[in-house]
């Protein structure tokens, strides 16, 4: 299969715990359209998700075809959660969406009438980054995705590097502090579980809990189980010292891991995506200051920390990437 | 360059901060022979370690020649600590050595009139055990070295990783702990203040001087600057309950670094080379559980984690392997 016709589309899926998002991608990706974005329908059992991803990659080409109606669909490329097995297109487990083994890819293929590739959300993230995003031209690339939760990807010369079987670039999951706070996984001092946005919140209600003065109540009417990550990077940006600091707290949290993982493979560049990079240079300075202070010189000064620039279409950029490389240049 | 011969021979060099250990390898590893070791000649200023390595090859290509006087030496491997340029030849800076920007391959090549070429010590080992050791056959290889310090390396398939500027794999300097004992490099909680030999000895010391019930000052007269983690190990082996904490203490911080690179890179197998790793079973059971307690279950279960078993020799076998890749296979 080649893609060489200006017709050429590849639609890409973004299957998160939280949303789902897909877009239809020139296949060569200077053009994206059709972008639609919905509540991952978790509460409504294992199949309900993928009624809904085939009903949105529907909806995606419909609005396509409206401008051009001649459209030829090479395929769907689908970044989801969970260890994948990538060779089967299977979601081997995702607690989230109450699927085991799920075969994502085939069951797909067979309801759209389509190929279909499948890849870890996370590195799709970053291999859409280092195509049309921020990590153009880098070589050796390294991503943390933080959101709900942390994640991360590596992409050597413009293609995933998947490790042993198919989990690399976990890295939420990496100690930061061996006897620290608990995550969700079971283990302590993770960095999910400083720097994902439900630990922003829980460590900023932990501050207001112990007494300290903040206007972060007001903004949730002092309801603190109401607390998002988000309150507290806008209190942050209203003059709130005490969002400040735990912004700036969550930065040397990132700043630690991502020099972990800067002293681990020496990478050109760090991409950083998700809604807690939407903090900027107030987010960005003290993780670039924590690297330098934590990690090898040389490799420190090697690389660059820059934030994303897909905001919200990277993952779906990097499953249609995925596709690419799978389905048109191996062929 | 081709090596087709029985004659055709590499000389193995592995420069470390306390020992450099010199070898002679038949071009395709199956013998080594001429083994040289002596303690490295660091307080003789920078030159003299020169001398003693160019020595020191023609001593073990001497004893070498005395049972195969036809040898054809095609060139010397060498790896170095601190960081390396390798394309130049450089060792950009070793403070124990007390070099900057030497251009230590150049320099081999006109002393001994040999093709040379220059590799991370670390990585050599590591590379090493993948070559002719505990890890051949393995695809996605990580590795440690622990021993004055914890080094590291990184070898997918068959090849050192890089990374963006030679230094890839330093997982002594990995964040265990983040405000936790100072190391050498100025930041606090790397893997090297709990792991390395010297960290052993000092966390030993700080046990008995706060009053622990142990045989360990009987080994040094009372003296414990004396202190040293072999003899932790021999009281360990000797059934002092306290040395027996501290070994397993020992593996569970390195358990800790091991499961962030097992999270991180997904491999199918870990190898830990050097004197920490002599402690047998009993060291390699408890960083076996912290692993599998900290690490993403399916990386955890997709990787293995072995001693290395080319005791004192992994270095050498790995410089050859570099200088075979680089000068034979590349031309």
């Amino acid at each position: 299969m080649r893609a060489d016709s200006e017709r050429d589309v590849i639609v890409g899926v973004d299957l998160g715990g939280t949303n789902v998002v897909v877009g239809t991608l020139a296949a060569d990706g200077s053009t994206i359209g059709g972008l639609v974005q919905r509540p991952t329908a978790v509460g409504r059992g294992p199949d309900a998700v993928i009624t809904q991803i085939v009903d949105m990659v529907s909806t995606s080409l419909d609005v396509v075809r409206r401008e051009r109606p001649d459209l030829n669909v090479l395929g769907v490329g689908v970044g989801s959660p969970g260890p994948i097995d990538t060779a089967t297109g299977t979601v081997v487990i995702s607690p989230n969406l109450g699927w085991r083994d799920m075969p994502l890819g085939e069951i797909l293929t067979r309801k759209l009438q389509l190929p279909a590739t499948l890849e870890n959300d996370a590195s799709c993230a970053i291999l859409g980054e280092v195509w049309r995003g921020a990590a153009r031209g880098a070589r050796c690339v390294v991503g943390f995705t933080v959101g709900t939760g942390v994640g991360g990807g590596i992409v050597i010369d413009g293609s995933i590097f998947h490790g042993a079987s198919d989990v690399a670039g976990e890295f939420g999951h990496m100690t930061i502090a061996s006897t620290g706070r608990r995550c969700a996984c079971g283990n302590y001092g993770c960095l999910e579980a400083y720097a994902s946005g439900p630990a922003i919140a829980a460590r900023a209600a932990e501050g207001i809990e112990a007494g300290i003065t903040t206007t972060l109540p007001s903004y949730v009417d002092g309801h603190l189980d109401n607390l998002t990550a988000q309150i507290v990077y806008d209190a942050a940006n209203n003059g709130d010292d005490f969002a400040l600091e735990v912004v700036r707290d969550t930065a040397r949290f990132l700043g630690a891991g991502v020099a972990n993982v800067v002293n681990m493979f020496n990478p050109e560049l760090v991409v950083l995506c998700g809604g807690v990079t939407a903090a900027g240079e107030r987010f960005f300075d003290p993780i670039r200051q924590e690297v330098k202070r934590r990690a090898f010189r040389p490799a420190a000064d090697a690389c660059r920390i820059v934030p994303g620039t897909l905001d919200g279409t990277a993952g779906v950029y990097g499953a249609v990437a995925v596709f690419r490389q799978r389905r048109l240049e191996e062929t």
